[in-house]
């Protein structure tokens, strides 16, 4: 199995991609890596993976076709690599929107699929438990016959990474009862009820936590309003949590009898555990990690790349799709 | 002024909606609430307000039809006595569907209005500032003009409840640029860009509370995966924080020591405080109590009432939209 690397993106440069490699590399000996990257920085790597010299790096903002002319940049000869040599995966930290769109523009969508779809997990409040929510961002608006794939993809990704037989499917909406929601909503969830095995109606935003769901379907705003709301308020009682603690002496005193509890509710809270987001729907797996992303999480989006490579989720989403 | 008040809406019955009525008049002796419900349920508020026998309680599922077919319930009643006998504001914790139709029907619009909105104001991590959001869930779904709409009566509503002259408006998207978002977004930011005072751009649901923005408009589909959404992700981490103090001695000594920081934190996230949402863009003024309200949070329903009847904010309205 080899992983094409975009060793350059990311918010902080190669140092955490590089140790991020190296740990990887010691879990799974037997997956190769290879680093795309400015080759005098990667030089430490040289022993334990094949390095490709791509000096350029793509800035954060950058559009797809942008990153289609940076031939030399690490982004770019991570995908096209990936695809002249026949890679499994690639796995980048750059710019979301280049590195999705040069994706697609290069590796092109499985046949049959109409829209790719980013899809993420999100932590429930059942411990270990987590929820498959897509797409999260890929698109702007989808139909309800994209919204329908999405739940077949959903599920290849769900049973690749969780192997659970009968996963419980809903789709995002404004109101649980059938009869609620957008238009779009209203047709997606006709086609779905009845004819999608394990389609368990529509769930309001607030019951996504709460353990029911193990797959959620949402057009690409909606779900993106969903992930970077959550997002939000998250990091906003996690600052002001820590500043209680923080006030004085007293409370510094009072954390150190709850550190540990507070250490596991922001581990479970934790994107970086997640390992970044896959595009469903490519021919091949491709996955963004966060763009602030460390060691510890770029090697969590390592590890996701290498399962859904062993679990054949891009044959899975063919083959769901071919019967459709 | 007098507000009709349904007395039995409400999934704690009418107890805490007498007392928070008891509280209001204490607070503000010259405004007149009037009581609909259950005559001998409401009996001790007799000194204190007029009581409108209303036996019929509508349950929380109901439609507008339904509510209005209700022609003695406390909901049904509440709305067309304001009508009737000119009103200035009614206040309700019953079905929300039910109440914001019926309000509708009865009522109507204003004049040049082409749909109303669900209104309210979330916490920000700012001390003391809040963020008016809408439409948080009027709406299945809605056109560019309807959102620049929503931009003038979230400001006429702005103004009313925290008297600043300039308010900054943001328009919910998938990104902050200006060319992000679904085409709605793009079309609405067009209309609005150059056109509406004060209006700042796009602005992502991960930065919805960093107190930058004033108000946020949203479509309702995805203004109430919104608010929805941020308050499961709350009351999630609520719980885990409650949990992680319970745990065992230690812990709750530890508690002791940080117990005034964390009760301030809820009170900050706290939606009781906000007093639950008005309907904009109808004919008076009308607010939904959230359905769980005990009598603090009824109370402040009231105050809102209140101020928003002070503060004219239906005259406002109608002013912004005669010069659109």
């Amino acid at each position: 199995m080899r992983i094409a690397v975009d060793a350059m993106g990311g918010d902080n440069g190669s140092k955490p991609i590089i140790e991020a490699i190296k740990q990887f590399k010691k879990d799974y000996p037997d997956v190769e890596p290879v680093a795309f990257g400015k080759k005098e920085e990667l030089e430490e790597l040289s022993s334990i993976c094949r390095i490709v010299d791509a000096p350029d790096v793509v800035p954060m903002e950058a559009g797809a076709l942008e990153v289609i002319r940076m031939k030399n940049s690490s982004m770019c000869k991570a995908i096209s690599t990936m695809k002249e040599e026949g890679f499994d995966a690639v796995v980048s930290a750059g710019s979301t929107g280049g590195f999705l769109s040069a994706a697609t523009l290069i590796l092109k969508t499985i046949p049959g699929v109409k829209r790719s779809a980013l899809v993420t997990a999100f932590p429930t409040k059942i411990k270990g438990k987590k929820v498959v929510v897509l797409d999260v961002g890929a698109n702007n608006e989808n139909s309800a016959e994209e919204l329908v794939q999405f739940a077949h993809m959903g599920k290849a990704y769900h049973q690749a990474l969780f192997k659970l037989d009968n996963p419980k499917t809903y789709l995002l909406s404004n109101g649980a009862e059938a009869h609620k929601g957008s238009p779009l909503v209203k047709e997606t969830y006709a086609l779905l009820n009845n004819h999608f095995p394990g389609f368990m109606g529509n769930m309001e935003a607030r019951d996504v936590l709460n353990g029911e769901a193990d797959i959620l379907v949402a057009d690409g705003f909606s779900g993106n309003v969903l992930l970077k709301g959550m997002e939000g308020i998250a990091k906003m009682m996690s600052s002001m949590i820590k500043a209680n603690f923080k006030k004085n002496l007293w409370t510094k005193l009072g954390y150190l009898h709850v550190r540990k509890g507070f250490k596991n509710m922001s581990e479970t809270m934790d994107y970086k555990s997640t390992g970044g987001a896959m595009l469903l729907g490519i021919n091949g797996v491709v996955i963004k990690a966060h763009g602030n992303s460390d060691a510890y999480s770029f090697k969590n989006a390592l590890r996701v790349a290498k399962e859904m490579v062993d679990d054949q989720v891009i044959n899975k989403i063919r083959e769901s799709l071919s019967h459709e």
